[in-house]
């Protein structure tokens, strides 16, 4: 039987409008026995977890995969300790943005409102289960969320026992739903549900990500894939440069605001690269150059033009040489994904050209790429990085996961 | 032959960079200039209108839309006068939104940049064309251009005039293009061109929109529709609700903003419903009550759920009788469109309960729903009115066509 999201729909929606009456402190609280309720009960989730291990070595998942797909105490403990930060926050809602007065008397006032119902789809992480709620529950939304089916077992299990926290705090367990159907026809079903579903949030690869894009008829924020760029410009400290793009190429190869391409000033090629290829020769860092990289760099692997536009996530690195600066933004335009891109030069006018005219969510001058991170920026949190230009772009905290609403405030005012 | 919409799109691409370059001054020049075309040029327009006009006429189409497809030289004047308007508001392209410190030192500063590449699709009214070149190139953004095949000839004589002024002023003509295929596979394959467009607003009936959203896989801002409600409180003024209604309801019925659907309390139905009949009947308004309203007012038409869920457009109102403030806010959060509805109350605890739990972009205590307009709201323009959540909501101006970046400035920090 598939299974009913209408009626999953209408459940979100009816919480709604007490989710937007509950206090900070209620919020805070119901947060904090959430925490408590995961660490409690973590041998019920650990045996869940254990089910979904065993189908995915059976089916013959890669370490890696398994890897996020494990759960043992301390990562149930720091999926805890998310909501507890969480509550910790600052509450957003109900914020006055801004305020003003009409000359016909009319008070307009813009406030901050939950967005309302969020659907997040993801892929193996079960961490997210408990994430996402807390993010969406402290912002006043309804969360529907619909996780990878490797990860089944270990959902049910966390969103079972955040519900039954809820009840215990007294209320209503519907604003996290899990859809537990792993057929897909359920997944496609769901990206059209604009009756009741305000917003999508995919959580995941690149690939999981398009298709909720080219399928989804509720608006979408898209996140995630990041090529990131660092130019080296020709009045770089080389030096720092090359701590730079190491850090951004290597502290983490795995995630989107690592450094996939390297743009390097013709002037400065034979001083910066012998120099870096030395640093990243300590990870095996495979290089993938143009001819003139090649000529400084012998044994550099050829880059072929797909090479630009790649999301490695691995110890490779593109490497483009340019003439100018004009030269690199136009290179780093065409290939980046709007995410992090990075100047390093010591010319403030070089500098400001980049970050007014490369198009990105994150323009960095002399700083790795890595930092485009909710926490990095302080914000807390993180829902993800939006790569793309509405609503929210770069990394979103608690306030992206907001909309607004005007208040109008009359006495007796007609439109003439 | 079929429109080269990619090569449009690479068009639309590299101007993007001479357009976030400048200078708002040089935008005001350029938007001046254009307004001195279409006025010096409206010979030329006027034909092409002609022609339009004649084929319509010839298609049999209804005097309404004759009407909003024909030009004058009034209209054109209206025209121009709308890009000096926008010429004249502030550029709010380029300003600090805020800007923030990390314990590391890193300096974040979030500022406000052009969302890029914004397509229109478009109805039979030709000055929305002039009027979505200005919003967009005002706010650093190319634009491209789909109107309805009706307006075909005055879109593209519009086009040309505008193209043409911005060549004098020295800037690319291809900020602004239109796409005059009237093929529909062309605006099928123009909805999915997400490499080269950034947003996509439809503007035009609810058909229109609806199918927009639901074929777009670029982000869209849900424009337009609105099934507007009045709630007449038990402690409202009932002269000021009478007010109110006859404004909302008649001051201009083919608009979103005005009042479809009248809910009022059991308390007052008695002492106000006469009232309201006796005004309405100046204008000949249908009133379709439920069966307690018809207990009231005797010949009142009755009203089936259908009627409450629609944008009538037209002199019809239909009314439902509710016994207390929450039974009025279920039934607007279940039947309106988000986007303006009115609460007409002395009482403040009702007034405040009202505006935080309807749902809406614009929620009015004692004033008529026809204010949420960019131009009432002191925006100075208006590219619509957003009824979804995300991005923008309500009347959208100059700074809902604009995005934002971060800009990071280090001195070397890497991440530990």
């Amino acid at each position: 039987m598939m299974t009913d999201l209408k009626a999953m729909g209408e459940r979100a929606a009816a919480v709604k409008l007490t989710l937007q009456e509950l206090t900070t402190e209620e919020k805070n609280r119901a947060l904090m026995t959430a925490a408590g309720f995961l660490v409690d009960r973590q041998e019920e989730i650990l045996r869940a977890n254990e089910t979904d291990m065993d189908t995915a070595e059976q089916n013959g998942m890669s370490p890696g995969m398994l890897d996020r797909l494990k759960l043992d105490g301390p990562r149930i403990e720091a999926m805890a300790e998310g909501l507890r930060q969480i509550a910790a926050l600052p509450d957003c809602v109900g914020e006055c943005m801004e305020e003003w007065e009409r000359p016909n008397g009319l008070k307009i006032r813009k406030v901050r409102v939950p967005l309302g119902v969020i659907g997040i789809i993801y892929e193996a992480r079960p961490n997210v289960t408990a994430d996402a709620f807390g993010l969406c529950f402290k912002t006043g939304n309804a969360v529907i969320l619909k996780g990878g089916s490797d990860a089944l077992h270990s959902n049910a299990a966390i969103v079972k026992v955040l519900r039954e926290a809820l009840q215990q705090s007294g209320i209503p367990e519907d604003v996290v739903q899990l859809i537990e159907d792993t057929n897909r026809a359920v997944t496609s079903a769901f990206m059209k549900l604009n009756e009741w579903i305000d917003v999508l949030i995919p959580r995941g690869s690149a690939g999981l990500i398009r298709h909720v894009m080219e399928n989804s008829t509720i608006p979408v924020i898209e996140t995630g894939t990041g090529n990131c760029h660092v130019y080296v410009d020709r009045d770089a400290d080389l030096d720092m440069a090359v701590q730079i793009v190491y850090n951004a190429k290597t502290q983490r190869i795995g995630v989107c605001n690592a450094c996939e391409s390297l743009v390097v000033h013709s002037a400065v090629k034979e001083a910066f690269l012998p120099a870096l290829k030395e640093a990243l020769a300590e990870k095996q860092v495979e290089l993938r150059g143009d001819e003139r990289v090649r000529q400084t760099l012998k044994d550099c692997t050829p880059a072929t033009p797909e090479d630009y536009g790649k999301e490695y996530l691995d110890y490779i690195l593109s490497i483009r040489t340019v003439d100018s600066l004009d030269e690199a933004i136009a290179h780093i335009n065409r290939y980046n994904t709007k995410h992090s891109d990075c100047i390093v030069t010591e010319n403030r006018e070089a500098a400001e050209k980049f970050l007014n005219l490369v198009d990105a969510s994150c323009v960095y001058w002399n700083a790795s790429t890595r930092f485009t991170d909710g926490f990095e920026f302080g914000f807390g949190a993180e829902i993800g990085i939006s790569t793309q230009k509405l609503h929210a772009r770069g990394p979103m905290g608690l306030r992206e996961l907001t909309s607004y609403k005007y208040k109008i405030f009359g006495n007796g005012q007609v439109r003439g």
